[in-house]
Parts: structure tokens; C-alpha cells; sequence
């Protein structure tokens, strides 16, 4: 830890290795800096990549671990020249918390990209403190006013927060594929992503189709602004589907077979990957091939494009469905997430879970 | 075969089997009809597709099978109302001989992309003569006026046949692709496709990078336009280009690493594959998300694009480095196809194998 940035310890929540739960602890938070947001977390969303760095999944986990990046708070304290934030406001924190600021994809905007690479909230590299980021499940964060987002008016807070995560990362590829009226788009997958895929997608004016691999799912998803539903395990279903695709969101983080979408695509049609699986997957060359058809695959947004999606989610109404839990609940609702079953997304009430 | 269509018998050369040589034999060209342009074949390339399709690498073949879609001749009779050639015109056909002329990707113009699918040159289905279609190892082929493409003066004729399967092929996506200056751009593998990858993507002004895995190619590379040559088995090397290209032009069609070329792709480039493995190819998601980048498949282009493209070459003076053969070496030339023994593409001398 460098001896020029001040710290304080806050309540927080950590695992401290890969088969640990999580439990009760104090970690760092600096002293505020000049451009610096202190925030009092509300509310923090479960997202599937806390529970995959938690248990290493991915590898390069650093531990002690403080997870969450769909945070939810109210202003605590400002830096002397934060300008955007007050002490009372409510205001978000998603995945990032800082980047260079000088790479192209930076200058661009698109901070998300950043090739230094951006620093996640937790997991990632504190410069100030020359420790790991940590993340929500802690009572506050300390966050450059630039990586803060506010919250509009009218949005229910808890919802909300998964919005910081699961929200940008189907808006993202949804906006800058410019999915809109007149398109048929797919979402494949209906969970933590897939369900806001879905929401957004309709909002868009698109004709919406879900994939799914349970029939226990078609109802829901239909509410959810679904106009077709397709059980993907059907392989004479999809068939009625060849090419005919703009888009598709693919938000299923296990292994699965793509050519089976890519063959639905359009010519010049996308299927992209938000979900995440760990292991790679095979594609037939002649899918691609035969229609100039694209797989591609995006992470979340830049901090412009954040904010974007928080203000379109006021003014269409759009929040996760979310289940809500205490700290205690946690390392239960991880079980519960392997399994699929959360409708869906869990947030955790850190108020609460201080009694 | 329908009775309803004269036919005369011409010389070709096709295999009867997936493990069969090409020999001399004598297939049905029908009578002209209205829009027909006859074309008496001057030459013939030899397309690593040729080879696939008679050894029934991809399955489907119909034999006997006559291969030939990179043709160039002098047109010997026309039809009633053939408006753009007259006898005695150089003409060429490449990889298609119709289309259904009314789905969304022939109305588009594209009819490459034909969902009917397009008729191929050869081994697709002739609907006038309900038999397979035949290529252009033969003395003549009659194909509709529409899917009849004119050779610009100053093209070297032989040099040009290879244009209307490797050279479209490879245009196609860099204008797709807005391939311009101030771009980089990469072509993967120096064969048939990738020579005239590089030609191109060096006329319209890119700074071209070709990935190779023989040393010795190095030299012909920067002959043949690329300002810098990477060896992609040093990883090292590879490593030096993370992030940094616009796009990237595959035209390999054996196994390789996809990942490795995702990596060195900016955020949103394209890596695009022309060539064909045969199998699936393993994609890492997570090369795909960290840049928003694409995979992308491409085919051959539609009329207009081949005939633009043609006038490009013209322009450009761009024609493939050839090696004449004649008919009696062909099935040589196709042993030395699967060694890569060519510089860069075999075309046959139709003329002077029937002497």
C-alpha cells in the first residue's frame, strides 16, 4: 500500500480463496481525492461473473475478493472539485472505476475498451492503494466522479442496480448493432441478461424472439415482451427459422451450439455473445460463409452509453425482475444461480443485511 | 432430361468418382435460348474448390462431375435477345450460372447470396436440362446473358480467369469491409486467395500485412505488395500486433488458430475467412467480447460487384500470377494443389489441350 493516499475501514464482504464462502470483513476505501464520489451502497445486484471470479473460474482471481459491479447508493461525500454529484443524490457504480483515458477506445469514449485495460471494481488493480479492487458488497464505495453514474427518477432502485451490469451488456450490442422497428432479433437465453435482453429489444421496436431450452420458460418470457418463443432443442422449430434473423443476443454463458443460430442469420445478419463461456466453442466456417454472416462478441458499455440506457430504462419502464436477498443469503443464492433458478437476478439489500 | 431443350455434345474432362482421375468425355450443352451467350473456353483456373468437390471433401458431389468456375472465352453465338454481347467479345463466367431473381439477396443484387440457393457452375442443378450443371474444363459453356461477365481490355486473359472465383472472393469483403487507407490490414496465407488478398487490399490503399508460415514466402510477399510479412508460428511476433488491426482477410482452409488473429484485431475489426477448413474451428468467446470484435464468413460477389471488380483490375493492372497447364496435366496439378506447390494459381490452356 503506497503511504500518500489515506484509507479508512469499511464493512465488507470477501471469500478468500477459490472454495471459501463469503463472509465478514473490513477493507480499505481512500480518503476522498479531488474528483472522487464517496457512495453508501443501497443495494448491489449477484451477477454470474461475481460467483465465476469468486470460485477462479476464469483464472487471474486475486484474493481477497470483494465482489459486485451493479451498485446502487446515495452520494455520502464529494472531492473539492467533483461537479455532477451532491451529498443525497443517488448514483450508480457499474463494472469499471477507472481506465487510462488515453487509448483510443478511451478517447473514443468507449472506456469499457480501454487497452491498458479499464480497471474493474473488484478484481481489478487499485492504483492508488496498489491493492485489488473491491467491489459493492461492502457498506461504500470510493469511485472518480467520471465513473459514477446518476440515477433518473422513477426507476426502482434495487431493480435498477442490475441494470449497471446485465443492462448495458444487452443494450450495448443492441444500440451499436442499431436493432430497431422492421428487424427480427432473437435473444437466446432467458436469465439475469436475457430477460433485460428482451425487455430492451421490444422497447426497441423490434419483433422478438426468446430461445429457450425449458418449456417452463415460454410464458414468462412472452410477459416479459417475447412475440415468439422457440424451444431451441427443436431442431424442426429453428429449421422454419433459417435466415431470417437481423440479430441475435446470445446470452447463454454454457457451451452451445452456434451454428444452429448462425444458420438462422439473415445475410450480413449478427449473432453476438454476451454471455460468456469458459470453454471455446466450434464454428462451422460454412455458416459464416454462406450468408457473409457475423459472430461477434461485446462486452459493456462506456460510460455515455451507461447513463444512455439508465435514462431510456426511465422512460420505458424497464428494471430487472429481481429477488431480493440479505448478505447472509449469498453464498445460497450462488447454488441457486448454478442452478438457474432466480427469476431473475438476485440483489442483495445492504441495508438490511447491517442489522 | 426434359425434352423440351436441344442439346449438343461437347468435349470436357470429369471425374466419375470421389477417387477418380479427370478423363476426356462429352457432355450436353443445350441450344441457345433467347438470353443465352455461348462462350468457346480459352481458360480454364484450377480452384482449390475444383479439387474438394471431385475428391467430395464437402459432400454433396454429383458425379460425373465437371469442374471449372474461373472461365474466360470468346463468345460464339448469342441469343435472340442477348443486348450486351455480340460474337467475337471476350467474356468470362465465374461461380454461378443463375439465381431465383426474386429473394431478398437477388433483389439486392447479390446473387451470390441467392437463398434458392445460386445455380452453381458446376455440380449445381441445370434446371433447363435436369442434370447436373458442368464447368469449364470444356470446349464451351451456355450460360444466361445476365451471369455473363465482360473482360476489360488490357487484361492479360489468362491471368484474369482466376479473377472470377479468387479474385471476387477476395475483393468482395475488402469492399464490404470498407477496406481503405489508413486501415491495417491483415491476409492470412499467401496461396491462390491470398496473393490477389494482398494485391487488393494494397491498391486500395491499405497498409498490408500478410501472416505466412513459411519463411520462405517472405520475399514473394513484399513482391507482391505487402509492406510487412509476419512468420504466425512466433508467437513473439504475433504478440507485437495485439490490437492493431482493422481487418483481416483469412485465406486459409486448413486448421488453424482463429484466437490468435481475433487478439490482433482493434476494437470492432473484422477477421474474415474466405478460405474453407473443412472442419469446425474452435473460437475462443472471450477473443470475440474484450474488443466487440467480428468473425465473419464471405462468398464469392454478386454480377455487379464481379464486373466492378474486373474494371478495378483493369484499372490497377491486377491480374494472378498464373502457371499454364494443359488438360493432360491437371490431375497432376491437383496433387501439387494439396502441397501448395503453385505460384499462385494453375490455369489451363483449353486450346492447346485440344491439340
Amino acid at each position: 500500500m503506497t503511504t500518500s493516499v489515506k484509507t479508512k475501514l469499511v464493512d465488507a464482504f470477501s471469500a478468500k480463496d477459490a472454495s471459501a464462502s463469503l463472509e465478514a470483513t473490513k477493507i480499505p476505501r481512500r480518503d476522498l481525492l479531488a474528483d472522487d464520489v464517496e457512495i453508501e451502497i443501497l443495494f448491489s445486484g449477484v451477477c454470474h461473473s461475481d460467483l465465476h471470479q469468486v470460485r477462479n473460474d476464469w483464472k487471474g482471481t486475486t484474493y481477497p475478493i470483494v465482489p459486485g459491479h451493479e451498485i446502487v447508493g446515495k452520494v455520502s461525500a464529494v472531492g473539492s472539485e467533483v461537479k455532477n454529484f451532491k451529498v443525497g443524490d443517488i448514483a450508480a457504480v457499474g463494472t469499471m472505476v477507472d481506465s487510462c483515458g488515453t487509448c483510443q477506445n478511451c478517447l473514443d469514449g468507449i472506456e469499457s475498451y480501454c487497452l491498458a485495460p479499464a480497471t474493474q471494481t473488484y478484481n481489478g488493480h487499485d492504483k492508488h492503494l496498489n491493492c485489488p479492487t473491491y467491489g459493492g458488497y461492502s457498506d461504500s464505495i470510493v469511485v472518480r466522479e467520471k465513473f459514477v453514474l446518476s440515477i433518473p427518477e422513477g426507476l426502482d432502485l434495487a431493480g435498477a442496480a442490475p441494470l449497471l451490469c446485465a443492462g448495458i451488456t444487452t443494450y450495448s450490442p443492441l444500440k451499436h448493432w442499431k436493432v430497431g422497428k422492421g428487424q427480427k432479433v432473437g435473444v437466446v437465453g432467458l436469465g439475469g441478461l436475457g430477460h433485460l435482453g428482451v425487455k430492451f429489444a421490444r422497447a426497441l421496436g423490434a419483433h422478438v424472439v426468446l430461445f429457450t431450452t425449458s418449456p417452463s420458460k415460454i410464458e414468462d418470457a412472452k410477459k416479459l415482451g417475447a412475440h415468439e418463443v422457440v424451444l431451441s432443442k427443436n431442431a424442426d422449430e429453428m429449421q422454419k427459422h433459417t435466415s431470417t434473423f437481423d440479430f441475435i443476443l446470445d446470452c447463454v454463458s454454457a457451451d452451445h451450439d452456434l451454428d444452429a443460430y448462425l444458420n438462422l442469420l439473415k445475410r450480413d445478419g449478427t449473432h453476438c455473445i454476451v454471455g460468456a463461456p469458459a470453454n471455446p466453442q466450434p464454428v462451422s466456417v460454412f455458416s459464416l460463409i454462406t450468408g457473409r454472416r457475423n459472430l461477434a462478441g461485446s462486452g459493456t458499455g462506456g460510460m455515455q452509453e451507461t447513463q444512455e440506457m439508465l435514462e431510456f430504462c426511465a422512460q420505458n419502464k424497464i428494471v430487472s425482475e429481481v429477488e431480493m436477498i440479505e448478505m447472509s443469503q449469498v453464498n445460497d443464492s450462488y447454488e441457486r444461480l448454478l442452478k438457474q433458478d432466480v427469476k431473475y437476478r438476485f440483489v442483495i439489500d445492504m441495508k438490511k443485511s447491517k442489522k
